[in-house]
């Protein structure tokens, strides 16, 4: 019993940074926050993240990643035409930060921004799941065009981003949709129908 | 000589304010923090700044939204052709972003991954600081088609936030000339050569 209990701090804990990063990036994601959110024992923490705070960012960005990658998969999969896979991307977008009433946007994203020289072990897990993202939307569109693939998907991402600022100032999910008008139209011409 | 004294201290916690802001975002522009890096007295801090930390947050953003503009429009107005003015501005922002050693930001757009719902104020001087970006970047681009220029001139400042969170974390300039190439491919392709 004991350790199920504990197992279900562990990952309360993750779930309470990635949340907390999500809204106000790492700096409102320290280790009172997280036990406050995840209603952990506090002892727990430092029992699963001897590093503390930095190490539970760490490990959360990487939980988020692989999470983030299946949503790209599933979502540019389930559309057929290179146009139709961005504009079903950016939809999907636009609906999850509506959702969350423009207050919560990308956990990586979030966390760049509060990145210091002394942040260089984290910066490493962003960038790691930035390149995985790369990776699976560009996946979708090598079929049709090799050469291209990797630095649209790369640009695909950098809106993504931008758009999440966008959105959380104007509280609106156009960003989303007019990047994602944009990206459509470059899809079509330069991966065809 | 008193006064003169103030008023540089007042200028120097709003430049100070903007310099924490492009690194860290609000979370690392603190009231302790600003008046380290400007070496003010910290009496002054509340008798120029009454409301605290979000008062100077609002008039640093304002300060850096009206130099942004002045960048933004010397920078687009120096080339003559669309593809050519979206090519010059990625050029100067990768430089800049080279220059601050991928440590330093847009400030407007750090805060806005920091705000939560106490922040409404502020994120209205981030809303103004982006629309009139925007307008500034438009401008270049009305006279060869109008109905295009506001939307591409959001895209252009979507993808430029993007990119500098993709930038800090890959340490490389990169982020920029790709999307800088991308955008200039649709500048040519919406308003002709």
């Amino acid at each position: 019993m004991a350790t199920r209990v504990e197992a279900g701090s562990r990952e309360r804990m993750l779930e309470a940074a990635i949340s907390l990063m999500r809204r106000t990036g790492l700096s409102g994601a320290g280790i009172n926050e997280v036990v406050r959110e995840s209603r952990a024992p506090k002892g727990s923490m430092y029992h699963y993240f001897p590093g503390g705070k930095q190490q539970l960012a760490a490990e959360a960005i990487d939980v988020y990643a692989a999470r983030v990658r299946d949503f790209l998969d599933a979502t540019l999969s389930a559309a057929r035409t290179p146009a139709g896979k961005v504009h079903a991307l950016f939809e999907a977008l636009a609906r999850r930060i509506e959702d969350a009433q423009f207050e919560a946007s990308c956990a990586a994203g979030a966390v760049s921004l509060d990145l210091d020289a002394q942040l260089e072990s984290l910066r490493r897990n962003v960038d790691a799941a930035f390149s995985g993202w790369v990776d699976t939307i560009a996946a979708q569109f090598r079929p049709r065009n090799a050469r291209a693939a990797n630095s649209f998907a790369s640009l695909v991402l950098t809106t993504i981003e931008g758009a999440y600022i966008r959105s959380r100032i104007a509280r609106s999910t156009e960003p989303f949709r007019e990047a994602g008008r944009w990206l459509s139209g470059i899809a079509q011409t330069t991966f065809g129908n």
